[in-house]
């Protein structure tokens, strides 16, 4: 059939924003792959120099095997058509996808697989330095093709047919406050509670700081991570328009505000401006917005990340008393990821609702009920197949040496007495 | 009224055009964004391990407390509707801008913010390693909300309505050779005057080498900083067409042009191509073509950004004996700020006119005459309220220890003895 | 003339995917720049503390050198009016280019300017730790100016008119297996072989690991490549449309399996998962789907990266002991480089043929045959005209402190016992 002249013009248009909308996601899908490096340099920085090797090979793993997991598994279960609300059953390895844009689901897949490689990478700093990396790795294949595809199918349904059941009450969770923070966050929590704390955590039951080997590596990683963060919140549009600009406004003032409400809390509190406490608002800010960064007016944006930095101080403090994670994984994605997903529906630009809370509670809820009990469960069975941990003597030697048979800087020799035991 | 179907074609392209706009000034805002880990990292590998974590701290703020004043009040002050040409009165927090496109205020903020978290973060590095973080802070908010926006007005004018009194003169400075540059070196040449040398920099009146401690960051800063600037120059269409090509152009020779022509010159001086003079032509090449970035043939782009590599070489020699200015800021982002301005008048493809250079040389005077006198009185104003440089036995502890109570590497120990003092 | 209205809405459509394609092939070009900082970072981290700022100069003049290197010469080299296949004749200085679009041509300048700086970057790791600076400084230039141009024009042609000799037969090299990498990977052999290996690699004619300083650095490195590939890969279209899904999905597998498959050989081989052959591994994936990250299915881009990480693994084994390739750079870049140009050809999704094999087979070898014997002449030659290698005491002492009067990390003392010699 020939178009007329009108029609070819329509179709020009239209093609034209097509084209624009897979670059965007694309461009997207680049800076939120760059959060892999913001995250390993994060961790690297707030962990000691024995360890940094492994924590690079855990990230880098995340998102290599993490990719092929999901590419294999996890994207079929996440976003293939939906059995009730509850699976994706089709569109592994993005074959068989019926009449569907093949070269969409490419586009969609790529933007996609580095979100799930960011809720595996989560865990990786709060187990870190004491570790098993076969362990690990099993676990972070797990996540990336099992744990966290599950729980996303029924917040953001299938790209092909059928809906979630958390999407079909109106959860929202634009860019996954809770979809990705918070699965990581609770995943995170079980790994840190399984594994136990390191060596020299705790004397006498109390919490003993461990201090980072390079806060200048952790603060490259942090502008990483929010420069990656305007991909994964206003890339989540999928769509090149205008609906871009609120977002990547709000994912800028809202990491301002939990980073500066951090410093001030922090101030206030022990004298001192802390280093680690306002990179960690930074990244507060931006889960607490990642949910509403979309239906947010901007000055409610500010609040939403000033009170995710505040909060994350707190978290931290209380969570260490019991668990030790070593990065503060599970305050900064779990904790502010509830908070997140809360602002969402308590400063939703269309106005507040009852109804709307208690769907955004089901999603909080149904989002640790799923991934903490599951996550917890498969690290014991680790636990119970390999040692999820290593020896002490080798943790007290470092992973690098026992792990990897190398050292991160083998030039300069790291003085371990600043750190306990 | 139903539009007919040519008249609907018509709208489609022109949106798509639109939706385009808000693409690229998003992206390029986020590599603009970005610049602030490149000062960072830049700041901390130039000066001493012991004062890393205050820079870091110092650039964070920048941009969260620096992007929170321009919202609230910069953005008003410098693109509010114009009083005369002298100051923005509306548009403070994106509020009551009438019928203009509000998500192409959130745009067009977002790009500015980070605008002027770069004028801010020039200061940073000058007053390095002695300025307390306090008093920092507050300079760091007052240039954001009154300092850089102000003269920002003048020579940008209004988003919404008028135009700045050096606009209408013709003054040309594309992307902010003054505007930014100009401004933030003229800031920190006021602050470093008013805070003073640090601790063993003259002897008899003689300056020392202090040097930094970690060229591999400097330079991974310097890339960061090439890299953000293609957005910086060719991001300030706020267009997606095809006028981004020239710049981007000039904006990578330029920068190659610098450096090479530091390069250069340092070996001929000192019979050694220098690091530091060459990563500093680097900038200096950047901040050369900014103003001229666009109208500006890639010939003579490589001229302005040689003589830009070469000018900050000796402003750098000059004013080393009567300032301390820990990063070279007032050499790279003030003086080759100006050669850039007037570049841009000299090299400009429409010809040269002494008319034009008079515009030129009227714009670089009124950014000296409004920022280094304002500046001074705001440092000196800081100093008498609360002492603006740490007492001189916590300086040589290191600002870390005394500011933040942390180390920045706590596993390893500087050796200060390669410092002076 | 004037258009009627149907005809101009066909030019509106047309204009704005012509504006889309400026920017994608701008963001792409900015993507691979940074590149530049990822070599730098690998290069810096795999080699010893005081060799650093020696190689972040060479990284720097290969794209500010190379970069006006490639303008005044070796673009028109390159992409002018092709004489007969075998070379360009116009377009220097992107002047006299008739009525082709002057703004594409800048646009496509740069995209390609920032491949000819890899295709030197290349050879700076591998000629690391002893070439004197003012020699490869001189062979950098060369390189862009001369012998990558030359075979580029072979293989991609003109951009004007006329076709290179091996495009003519249909080579197919995406984005440069072969013109990028394999081309720099030989020039890395020839000046390899022609400095000579460093003092103390070789004992009894044994190779003996020489650790590289820095391993987080390195990763980062690693991290910026593999985000800059995304550009090198699907900027090569050039064209802001849907072709850019399948390639940068295949960019992000191929990059993982080439590291899973690596780090799995490297378990199995040492019964320790490697640092520096996972991170390799990442790299070799890279180039082993550059070639054909367009023709390839996404389960054979798999294929294709795993290979590669596996063959990159063995090939340096092997390497190492005739030749002192420092960072590897042979074995990534041109065995892998060989592999990439296969597998487009092995695994085409359009279908396997012989006569394809043979094309790629020949452009492998005519990329040998240029490349490697005038890459070695030119190395002998600067090496008669300036010594190319720095005499064998200074080695022991470090190129920063020789070629350039300063240390990399002044404050940190490297133990240099962990190091041969």
């Amino acid at each position: 059939m020939t178009l007329n002249s009108v029609q070819a013009q329509e179709l020009a248009a239209e093609t034209v924003q097509n084209n624009l909308n897979y670059i965007w996601t694309i461009v997207a899908a680049c800076l939120v792959f760059f959060m892999q490096a913001g995250f390993a340099m994060v961790e690297v920085g707030f962990t000691r120099a024995k360890n940094a090797l492994n924590i690079i090979m855990k990230n880098v793993m995340d998102v290599s095997a993490g990719g092929l997991a999901f590419f294999f598994i996890g994207f079929g279960l996440m976003f293939g058509t939906s059995a009730g609300g509850w699976i994706g059953t089709d569109g592994f390895m993005l074959m068989n996808i019926g009449d569907y844009s093949v070269e969409w689901s490419y586009t969609f897949f790529f933007f996609q697989a580095v979100f799930a490689a960011t809720a595996a990478t989560i865990v990786s700093g709060a187990v870190a330095e004491r570790t098993a990396f076969n362990a690990y790795l099993i676990f972070s294949i797990v996540i990336t093709a099992f744990i966290y595809p599950i729980f996303g199918s029924w917040a953001w349904g299938s790209l092909f047919n059928g809906s979630g059941w958390l999407e079909e009450l109106g959860f929202i969770d634009f860019a996954g406050s809770t979809v990705v923070h918070s699965v990581g966050g609770w995943a995170a929590l079980a790994g840190a509670l399984v594994v136990g704390p390191r060596v020299g955590k705790y004397i006498d039951g109390k919490p003993q700081p461990i201090k980072g080997h390079s806060l200048p590596t952790a603060a490259l990683g942090v502008f990483i991570l929010w420069l990656g963060w305007f991909g994964f919140n206003a890339g989540s549009t999928t769509t090149g328009d205008t609906s871009v600009a609120l977002i990547a406004l709000n994912t800028f003032l809202a990491a301002g505000a939990g980073a500066f409400a951090a410093m001030v809390v922090s101030w206030i509190s022990t004298g001192k401006p802390d280093g680690a406490v306002t990179l960690n608002g930074v990244l507060a800010g931006l889960v607490g917005i990642t949910a509403g960064c979309a239906n947010l007016s901007p000055a409610f944006a500010i609040v939403a990340g000033a009170i995710a930095g505040v909060l994350c101080h707190y978290s931290m403090i209380f969570i260490e008393k019991y668990v030790d994670d070593a990065v503060g994984a599970v305050s900064v994605h779990g904790v502010c990821g509830v908070w997140g997903t809360l602002a969402a529906g308590l400063f939703d630009s269309a106005g507040f609702s009852w109804s709307v809370m208690g769907v955004q509670a089901i999603g909080i809820l149904a989002a640790f009920v799923w991934t903490f009990p599951v996550s917890y469960l498969i690290f014991k069975g680790i636990d119970a197949l390999i040692p999820l941990r290593v020896n002490g003597h080798l943790e007290e030697m470092g992973l690098d040496l026992h792990e990897h048979d190398a050292e991160a800087y083998p030039e300069f020799t790291p003085d371990n007495s600043v750190a306990p035991a």
